[in-house]
């Protein structure tokens, strides 16, 4: 997916705000559920929340405004319980940001969900998808 | 109230972006809530919410990292159903920033709330705080 | 122009935090400009920044996550020193938001810019959207 | 230091939006500049600038609205050209976010600096600080 950046993204260093490459990284992500037919809107409908359990994040290259940053995403790991993901940012073809994340699935009440058991239909969806994702870039195939 | 400018709040003109005011009015209300004794979370516990119907603003000067902004805020109308507010910032005693708002009440399934009705002691916090409030800046007296 | 509403863009109310369509205003006038043919980092580049004078919206429906809002944007005024804006978005055809927005027209050095005799290309161009500004979104055209 | 959680700074799962703690990370190192006496600002009015590297991070606890964050940090590297930073969140004693970050300095033009001999002042703040921050969170100290 692409990502155009915004002025209000932008800080007084004249370039992207490194808080908001976080907030990319979850567009991506709910861009790949939506690829996957598997919508974040339809997963909290019914009933699972997915929250972020860690990042890690480097940054590479300052981006700016008017830049279009195109970013991929892939699941890495995936046990039913935790969920795993990889990101890679690039400008121009030049990788500007690289990070992972770490997810949960919880109730809205606070409890762990075993998705396998709670959404099968999510889990088969990661599964197909990892399994074509080589190369990590779906939107390359779009 | 005082808000600190924060580095995350400037954008790449190298000062604070437009968009920061509308939510230091917003921490104003919030503050103002706190201050007469009916906080905004017991509000939203008691079922009610209190979104923005309006804004009108207007930019005096920029203000930026570092700055210390002094937030007054004051009830300018209030019928039980419609509650109207006035804001005025300022840095260093210097007006940067004067808005003004409007907000309703609503249920979480967006049906109007009668105030005086359904929150009585609300309504008396306000209706008391819109008699001392001259001057403007209740921070002034504390 | 479109936005896809951001999960970040929510707030507990569950719908969209109203800052965030201030920043939209944004995203929309940076499309106008592209679309006019000077873009505002041209603009920028060539020494002259237009920050915001005053907004005036209101808030007529609230929309959430997953939302494509279509946002349409005119100029209603430009006498080369203050431009003035209006603003329509809408989603599903149901109008969500109205808004209007004046801006001036600065040197880095925060002196007022007479934009007849600095950017006589911008001017015309303006006057050239404006003449042809009927429907007012221009994304219609599309 | 402290920060008190605002109503924009949460998302529809009802707490704060996990961005928030990457700007309140960033907060607590202006903060901490302050403390050591040698402001960020002044560090860019002198034409250092100090973007992030990396980030590592980790969610434990949501944290919502109106929730006081008292926030330690400290300097846990910094050989002059890279400066390691470690962070503890938490409300109410109970720790809710620890991160990591790691920086480096460049000039406005995006060289690398070697702080040792361009801000020899800063090097020997950071050096005093890091001698004393046991135990590491400053404010307890006030």
């Amino acid at each position: 997916m692409k990502h155009k950046v915004q002025y209000y993204e932008t800080d007084m260093m004249g370039v992207v705000h490194h808080s908001n490459y976080i907030r990319w990284m979850e567009e991506a992500r709910i861009d790949y559920m939506d690829r996957i037919g598997y919508p974040y809107r339809r997963m909290e409908a019914e009933g699972v929340l997915c929250p972020v359990k860690s990042l890690q994040v480097s940054y590479l290259k300052p981006c700016t405004f008017g830049d279009e940053v195109e970013i991929s995403t892939k699941v890495t790991g995936f046990n039913g319980v935790i969920i795993s993901m990889a990101y890679d940012m690039r400008v121009g073809g030049e990788q500007v940001f690289a990070g992972t994340s770490e997810h949960v699935f919880l109730t809205r009440e606070g409890r762990f969900v075993r998705m396998k058991k709670t959404m099968p239909e999510f889990c088969a969806a990661v599964e197909r998808q990892m399994e074509q994702q080589e190369p990590a870039n779906a939107s390359e195939k779009e």
